[in-house]
């Protein structure tokens, strides 16, 4: 049974406790004297952070996933050097702003080390990730390591529960493939409390900002991930997503990030909220700053057959198709799908977008799917169909508060859980709204030149530009993916200008929650903020989507040239 | 809403009217005058029958459905004749053994002629499945048809609901693309009341017996399936399995029968019991007379690209593997997996099976899983976690009892239902089985002489030779397979022999079922039974299941040679 732990200290000092024991783990080399005020130094994730790193620190660390893996699996670089200097990126990073849950350097270096022996002693790498250090949202069991998911409560415990023997032994499906395929474990990173909400705090460590601008937040879920690449603290992390949670904060740092369905990637054994609850699913992705990364990690993790190893996962191959060439591809392209209007800088995104596709010569049709409102709608009583038992249950195991949203979704207390005939109406509904989505989508036959249905379509995930603190009324359009379990990727297409997003000052807004996007909106504060949009294709298309949007990425790439 | 339809009239006559009305489907000519007396003529499968049809209908109708297909694809025969022949061979059949819920063979009879028009036009078939004749479950829409499900109070609605402008216009997922294929559908068959028990048993036709032994029953719930098929009343038909409904009446009608993992089918749009309790999902599978044809019924189905219009479908295409050749095979045998030991023709089944493998120079070996017992207690528990509200409502549409086990498991009155957390317990539990079973199959790695993990299991059913009227707290040993949603075939291997197949008279039974057990056996009443066994593998590997079934089959029919 759950027990509260430690029931003589606050959760307040057993959250200051934990801050200063993860601090502790820092080498004194690494501690950084003093963080910039905010104001003064919006951006620290470039020069900033590069001035307290060598100059061989910052060639590493500012290489992308795949040409690291280039030098590492080849011998050009041994996974020592790589290693050690992400750790110390990450460790500057993370007293920056704060995005890291757990350190363990010193078991990544020693694990590095063990990868170079064993490639002076077979000439060749261990595996496909040999020597890439890679990151992980705090849901995922490292031995050794505690796993707070963000809870006051879990500290000490597994998963809130004491003396299981589990306690910093147990390791996620996850992580026991990734140390098999090379990669070098070396942190995990913040979420956002309960992994519920899109706004990125609780009570361990508090906000998770931006790096690229410290006056807007990392978003969330998988804040600590995004944040921690952003500064290029880490090549490529593993975060979560239930309904938007890897691709709402990659979107707000410049960053790509896969949205598999479930099934396809391997969750056994990793800490979530609401376990069990299985009308919708979170899902694990690759967080990465390029499209090439999340395939490589993708075709990495499948190489090990998860299917053996994670009830859920189905027997599905890395399938090397080709999704682009000899034929013209369409995209379908939807601007808006509530009444919220975007932002200027997310309809510019879409244009470009548009422009990049037609540049290539392929198609763009105008997406104008069903059911977006009614599978609001169902995610919203889907999440709460426990009344908020399980959450509540793990904030009261240390008394700290719900923060963010969580109030507003399960009040202050659990309410009546639904019941087995409730939950199953829940079910027909998704399945019947994801009946009519296939069919709509099996339909645009009938609109592109080619007479095929379209091959993904394209849409804003957040209609705002940047997520403010305080301001967490905000309207979000990415779980409608994980009401479909369509296969998603979130991608960067441009950064905000305050000279050219300019907000129509005509404009009537169409309710509260427009007015309230529309109040959010500050030229200046977003001016440079990263702007991306998702690409979906259907259920378990991951090769496909991955594809489409490398497409998708050169076709801008070659816009800017 | 539901509705009591018809409130004037008790169900007695309802379902009396409804056998009428299926009467009247019959041709005349196609009318017996009697039916023997059951001690007088147990076994009306074969010759009994034959002398009823033309020696031509008799060549038709006892071909299998591969040779059919080679037939009627290439134009050596007309889907006409074929579709006439097995649509008298129905008829026959369901007044011998009442197996039909539904009769639509005017419709079959202008499908076949609407085929053999497109073949004289186009020269060549519409599709693989050509002018085969296809029977369903009672669970699958077909336009002009009721579907009842066995539910007196379903007659004239759609799943118990009126003016659904669905009655009789609404369409299976299944039945539009088996039509697509160029199948002939002609006739629905019965199955156990809510789909629930083994025991074939409802208040609209009362028992389906075997037509192999009008004494012992067809089993559940795919009875009318299995009894029709097993008189050569139709080349395939299609069942449907949540605890062994396809394999059971498989296995005691001497058929094949495949129970694919969940989201291979399609099941989109089918009636079911405790629809959207999605702990267990009730899968659809092909039962048929050889292997072959379950193979070509999986492979069409796959090749209409069922995962564009059933959500629930993964996009896996059937996949052309070699599994049996150019290496030795290892297959975990298991002979007994409760305190019920099985009857000697079971036992003797096995040794059949173990030797046919060793013959071929395959391997077998012990197969000591965990969890068996906790696996049927989780499967009781899912399946009563409604409380049986949904079963009670629809007997009460009518007014009809329950019958066969449905009293034990959900008493007489609706009971409390399961509420969100309890549901949640249960998805980890059945995960958690998963996960410590797949291990357990990792780990015979270690066993086999080959160094990989066995590549299926092989296990009895049941453990009895045949099912008893009045007999129904018999046990039964296929429920672990869809706990664990591994892809699994039955298959026949001998028929029980009265002079070998004996009891041993000093065998203490280790407990009421076991004792139970022991009692049904009757060496006279079940000479002759058919006896079959399953092979199991993995999820999602029906490719591999189906391979080496045959090749088990192949097995045993060597060493009856």
């Amino acid at each position: 049974m759950a027990e509260n732990n430690n029931s003589s200290t606050s959760w307040q000092q057993s959250a200051a406790q934990k801050r200063a024991a993860v601090h502790a783990l820092i080498p004194d080399a690494w501690r950084i004297s003093q963080v910039p005020a905010t104001e003064e130094r919006l951006n620290i994730a470039g020069d900033y952070i590069r001035q307290l790193l060598s100059i061989r620190e910052t060639e590493i660390t500012e290489t992308e996933a795949t040409d690291i893996l280039a030098k590492t699996t080849s011998g050009a670089w041994t996974a020592r050097e790589v290693a050690l200097a992400f750790c110390h990126r990450a460790a500057i990073g993370h007293q920056l702003v704060a995005c890291l849950h757990e350190i363990f350097f010193d078991a990544a270096m020693a694990e590095a080390e063990r990868l170079d022996e064993y490639f002076a002693k077979h000439e060749k790498p261990i595996g496909p990730l040999h020597g890439l250090p890679v990151s992980l949202k705090d849901q995922f069991h490292v031995k050794g390591v505690e796993t707070t998911m963000g809870y006051v409560g879990w500290i000490g415990t597994f998963q809130g529960k004491s003396d299981t023997a589990k306690e910093k032994v147990f390791e996620s499906e996850l992580v026991r493939e990734l140390k098999e395929l090379g990669a070098v474990l070396f942190c995990k990173t913040t979420l956002a409390q309960a992994v519920f909400t899109f706004e990125p705090l609780n009570n361990i460590w508090g906000y998770t900002y931006s790096p690229l601008n410290r006056r807007l937040l990392a978003g969330g879920s998988s804040s600590g991930e995004a944040a921690l690449i952003a500064m290029r603290g880490s090549p490529l992390g593993i975060g979560t997503d239930y309904a938007g949670s890897i691709r709402v904060p990659a979107s707000l740092n410049g960053l790509y990030g896969l949205r598999p369905s479930s099934g396809r990637l391997p969750y056994q054994g990793a800490a979530n909220s609401n376990d069990g609850h299985s009308i919708m699913s979170s899902v694990l992705g690759p967080m990465s700053t390029s499209v090439g990364a999340l395939r490589v990690m993708v075709q990495a993790i499948l190489s090990q057959q998860p299917w053996l190893h994670d009830p859920l996962v189905v027997e599905m191959p890395w399938r090397a198709e080709d999704h682009i060439s000899r034929r013209k591809l369409s995209f379908g392209i939807l601007r808006q799908d509530t009444e919220v209007a975007p932002h200027p800088a997310i309809s510019r995104a879409v244009n470009l977008v548009i422009a990049a596709i037609e540049a290539m010569g392929h198609e763009v049709v105008q997406w104008k799917p069903p059911l977006h409102a009614e599978m609001y709608q169902l995610k919203n009583e889907i999440s709460a169909c426990d009344g908020g038992h399980n959450i509540h249950g793990d904030l009261r195991l240390s008394g700290e508060p719900p923060v963010s949203r969580i109030p507003m979704t399960f009040g202050t207390e659990p309410k009546e859980p639904m019941n087995a005939m409730e939950i199953a109406a829940l079910h027909i509904r998704k399945r019947e709204y994801q009946k009519e989505y296939m069919e709509y989508w099996n339909s645009t036959a009938k609109v592109t030149s080619s007479g095929r249905p379209v091959d993904a379509f394209i849409s804003p995930l957040i209609p705002f530009t940047g997520m403010r603190p305080g301001w967490n009324r905000f309207t979000v359009n990415s779980s409608v993916v994980n009401v479909l379990d369509y296969a998603a990727c979130a991608f960067p297409v441009t950064v905000a200008d305050k000279t050219v997003d300019v907000m129509d000052t005509g404009y009537k807004p169409r309710s509260e929650r427009d007015a309230y996007n529309i109040a959010m909106y500050d030229a200046e504060l977003y001016d440079g903020a990263p702007v991306g949009l998702q690409l979906v294709g259907r259920r378990l298309q991951e090769e496909k989507v991955l594809a489409l949007t490398e497409l998708v990425a050169d076709g801008l790439a070659e816009m800017r040239c």
